[in-house]
């Protein structure tokens, strides 16, 4: 089977998170979510007891563990999703240990999700000028490093971006059907019972 | 300031929460969550310490209040919703204390949205026969003594149902839609960069 893990901080995007997490565990992914602390950590001891994260619009959700490092890496994971929201995003994509940790997802070939301001991320951790897009509102602070693109969904190897809460079902659909197939994909998609015509 | 409450149990459909929660916020609306135990309650004491729902496929959100029926009524909110998930529409639906609000939500003429599994909660509550759509796997529960239609959202004077999560978008845009109306509703749906020709 494979696994996922699903950033989450204070001021990630909920629809966002929920969407993905929801999604990838309907098709049997074993999905794990980590809470990335501000940094530099303002912890002032060695707590390590759970914490809610405080999502964009107001909703506290637990993560299911810490983000670490060596907890968290490509060696665990088949797949890294960075959601998006500003505040959360920002607390990703400045984080050095996220930084790291999506460097050695892309370099072990396994899959690298962002969506929305999630995509900062690709520019923070050094990726190389690929097909890439994000929210709208952080186009002026990509699309100089990458080739920038409005697609809903753009893969670019093994890494997926998307644009925001209103992509977030075909984002999380296409990383079931990279992680296990179309099949899957189609089966997952009948029961969540969108309207007709909904182009994905 | 428009306001609404959002249940929510152990079992909950995540999805359908928290499009629903996010997208009211977005509009502006007073948007509080109210957890639901399992009735008869197998609380055995006077905890009213926080709870956390572990919804449907394992997320795990944190309540923004405990439901009551004296604090969660139509005097105080303008909207209350019903969402899915088998587990936790059930407890709802069976809930003495929720089916008396629903009615007592009805009778105020304030809004009542239901979706997916949620729409059990228009029988249990005994409200009167009325177009109605849900979840397709609760349908013969609900067929006979609604006027059932398998449309994305139905709007029944002030009694709105839906089917599923890929439904959640346009039933939560619909109440922001009757709750302040169509501009704020085409206002907070841009940003969240649906693909063209999303039919909602």
């Amino acid at each position: 089977m494979p696994s996922a893990l699903i950033l989450i901080a204070n001021g990630t995007e909920e629809m966002e998170f929920t969407i993905t997490y929801d999604t990838l565990v309907r098709a049997g992914v074993k999905t794990v979510s980590a809470y990335v602390a501000e940094y530099p950590s303002t912890d002032v001891g060695g707590d390590r007891s759970p914490v809610v994260a405080k999502c964009s619009r107001g909703m506290k959700i637990l993560p299911d563990m810490l983000f670490d490092l060596s907890s968290c890496g490509p060696d665990v994971y088949d797949l890294i999703v960075i959601p998006g929201g500003a505040q959360g995003a920002e607390t990703m994509s400045k984080h050095p240990s996220v930084q790291e940790v999506i460097k050695r997802y892309i370099e072990r070939n396994k899959l690298v999700a962002m969506i929305c301001a999630g995509s900062l991320a690709a520019k923070t951790a050094g990726l190389a000028r690929q097909p890439l897009t994000s929210h709208p509102s952080v186009k002026a602070q990509l699309d100089h490093d990458f080739d920038y693109l409005e697609d809903p969904v753009v893969v670019s190897d093994n890494l997926i971006t998307s644009r925001g809460p209103g992509t977030a079902f075909p984002f999380a659909l296409t990383l079931v059907e990279l992680l296990i197939g179309s099949e899957k994909r189609a089966e997952i998609r009948a029961p969540m019972v969108f309207p007709s015509n909904t182009p994905f």
